[in-house]
């Protein structure tokens, strides 16, 4: 047998999917995510697929390359554009630290890379029938852990005037009813850990949240509190010291504070306290150029990939293999996503065997109504995603939900992220994002 | 389509293949090395291969598998093992610095999954028609780089008695005639960088030796040197200076001295003199585990892996990855092979991007007379092994060979590679690896 597989096109769907008012340090989430869905068609009819960020600026770095795309053997291509992985030099005011994930500069040919290359992926896999995490290296687990993802939020589920989703949760902008959102969460998707989004109201606020959410739940489940660097090493000193034992059982401090060097005081400081609960970045370090001086500082003791944004699956199963030989762990970033994106993490999950947390998820933020992928919203039981024996990513795209996400598009008024305007629209027309804030 | 690929057999098949008397200082080559020939062949009598360290034990512990392999998915065992790639803690008395590649049991099971992964991946390869550089990220380079690997040599070709192969090279054991060597062999393959096995003669033979070369080649060939280890810190620091402008265009200082402190302190006393040739090793640092205290003490700028040591192919590409993102170069080790081993090593490379020098290969010593694969000995043109269209590593077995190479091991007295004892039995009864020996 000899297979021959070309792709014959490529199409990329900008799509707008609800999302609930959700805060963070970058802001407010506007009511409507974007995302591109690609397909590499290939000659024999057979369909690739897969997710990455959206809007304007991920679609026309794509169809830039159509003309090396279409007409390419998908086993071939990640070779030949392996050359976009190469690095590209950080300026450190226009980082992740300063702009949502899918607006670093620095990454920008890693993220197109990456979703090329999970399209070539699906589409061998689809073509041989066989699930991705088999043909990256074989599968290590059949079940992937997700943690819950709790954000203070506005009221509202997302969407808007008639197109407005329902929202399950109500405001949340207190310890008690974030702790009530958790334990919603918790029911309907067992999550077995929680990862906070923080940095949005006074620190004491969220320590409290933290402190009741252990109350809630006991010292089974790890907690993680995430400010995205809202905080000055000080005040990242003082959470973690006021947190030592809450985020101490299998949890973590994620971006505290901002940059490598204030990572590293964070953690030296905590050390010198006796307080040894481990650093999470995806912010301070968000490339492999990043990791040298992260490590000889201590920076962090975790690391958060994403393959939409480290260069693909293969790149994340490197980016283990080198956690794994300097004794950091290893889990998982997530942005608002649907089934594709949430399928591409869990098989490059279920693909790397040094991954030592639960992955995040946006997911339960996303709805039905809006999941692009055929039988609607994937399962996640007990926290877990299962990884079964379907082909490629194991989801196929249904093209009339497809094409509901694209009308949602064509009306949403933006073509990127921006988490500031929203929060001056809503909240305050003087806003802005200041680092540190406390 | 579904691809339904189950290994049905697994077939080990240990050879000898004729070797001639090279030195090093591990001691003397003996006339036959030896390797395991393994075959994968699936359910639909696709048979993929894979070469790996001779002798028994590594062929007992591919046996004791059977039970995993039979029955197994190709795309998933090297999954369902890859708990055979988690630390073994190292003995460092019982390490590569004393023993030979293929007896350090540091990374026995890792020999062992490398085996097994690359097998797969040449029946899944030769399943639906592909390379297998294209299945493990894609080509980056059709043509792989090596390098000539000359040694000291007493006369005689390999092999014994009425078995004896030609000696192409006769004796070398001096600057001029080790020379000589190279000029032949550039002659016949084309090499564009020498790599030069030294530890043999007194240093200051050896620095003539190179300085020939130099002299006869000129700048524009790379010159390595590697003595395994064989001399004090201060003789290596003296070999460095003496050769810090032969060695210093584009060549290496291949583990001069034993252990990472050891290669540490040669660097620092180099750089402290303004010499900046960078050391290569494949004897201080010979696993993941070993490369954070050898990046944090500088003890080498470049890494040869081996994918047959390293935990396979995948696992060098995880390497690679790591070398490029700490400023380390990344080239190959070899071992005595034959034709399916220098394909592993062209697949590999063909995929791995930051390869940043020739690789080394044995495979000017080994014979036609001895080639297993279809169509006998693989071309090396100027140097470079081409990747073609064809499936899996690109080679079949020649199973009238194959029965030869059996034929060879059963007449073999030895069971395992031993250096020291063909040293005693031909140049000294007394002779014992002594390190540093200079």
């Amino acid at each position: 047998m000899s297979l021959e597989i070309k792709i014959k096109e490529m199409r990329v769907t900008p799509i707008a999917i609800a999302d609930p008012p959700l805060r963070s340090s970058y802001g407010l989430h506007q009511p409507y995510a974007l995302r591109n869905i690609l397909e590499f068609e290939s000659e024999d009819g057979v369909v690739g697929i897969s997710e990455t960020y959206g809007g304007e600026a991920p679609m026309d770095a794509l169809l830039t390359l159509n003309e090396e795309i279409v007409g390419a053997d998908p086993f071939e291509l990640t070779g030949s554009l392996q050359h976009m992985l190469s690095g590209q030099s950080g300026d450190a005011d226009a980082s992740q630290t300063h702009l949502v994930p899918g607006e670093n500069p620095v990454d920008a040919n890693r993220r197109t890379y990456a979703a090329i290359e999970v399209g070539c992926l699906d589409l061998i896999g689809k073509t041989v029938g066989k699930p991705v995490c088999d043909l990256i290296g074989g599968r290590v687990r059949d079940r992937v852990p997700f943690s819950a993802y709790p954000f203070y939020k506005h009221a509202g589920g997302g969407g808007e005037g008639g197109d407005s989703r329902e929202d399950k949760y109500g405001e949340c902008l207190s310890p008690e009813t974030l702790v009530g959102q958790v334990i919603k969460m918790r029911e309907e998707y067992g999550f077995k850990s929680i990862k906070f989004k923080a940095g949005v109201l006074n620190p004491n606020e969220e320590i409290e949240t933290i402190k009741q959410l252990y109350r809630e739940l006991g010292p089974g489940i790890p907690l993680r509190i995430d400010p995205n660097s809202a905080w000055t090493v000080d005040t990242s000193v003082r959470v973690g010291k006021e947190l030592a034992v809450e985020l101490g059982r299998g949890g973590y401090l994620e971006d505290p504070t901002a940059s490598i060097a204030g990572m590293a005081e964070v953690r030296r400081r905590l050390l010198s306290e006796g307080i040894n609960t481990p650093l999470a970045t995806n912010v301070a370090v968000t490339c492999f150029e990043d990791l040298p001086y992260a490590i000889k500082e201590d920076a962090a003791q975790i690391i958060l990939c994403d393959h939409h944004y480290w260069g693909g699956m293969r790149h994340v199963q490197h980016l283990a293999q080198l956690c794994q030989t300097f004794d950091l762990g290893v889990s998982m970033h997530s942005n608002n996503h649907l089934g594709v994106s949430l399928m591409g993490m869990a098989h490059v999950a279920a693909a790397t065997p040094h991954l030592t947390y639960a992955c995040d998820t946006h997911y339960p933020w996303q709805t039905e109504e809006d999941e692009v992928v055929v039988g609607g919203r994937i399962p996640i039981i007990e926290g877990c995603v299962e990884i079964t024996d379907k082909p490629g990513l194991g989801v196929e795209l249904d093209y009339d939900q497809l094409a509901r996400g694209r009308e949602r598009y064509e009306k949403c008024p933006y073509r990127k992220r921006d988490d500031t305007a929203e929060m001056r629209k809503h909240v305050d027309p003087d806003w802005e994002r200041k680092l540190p804030r406390w």
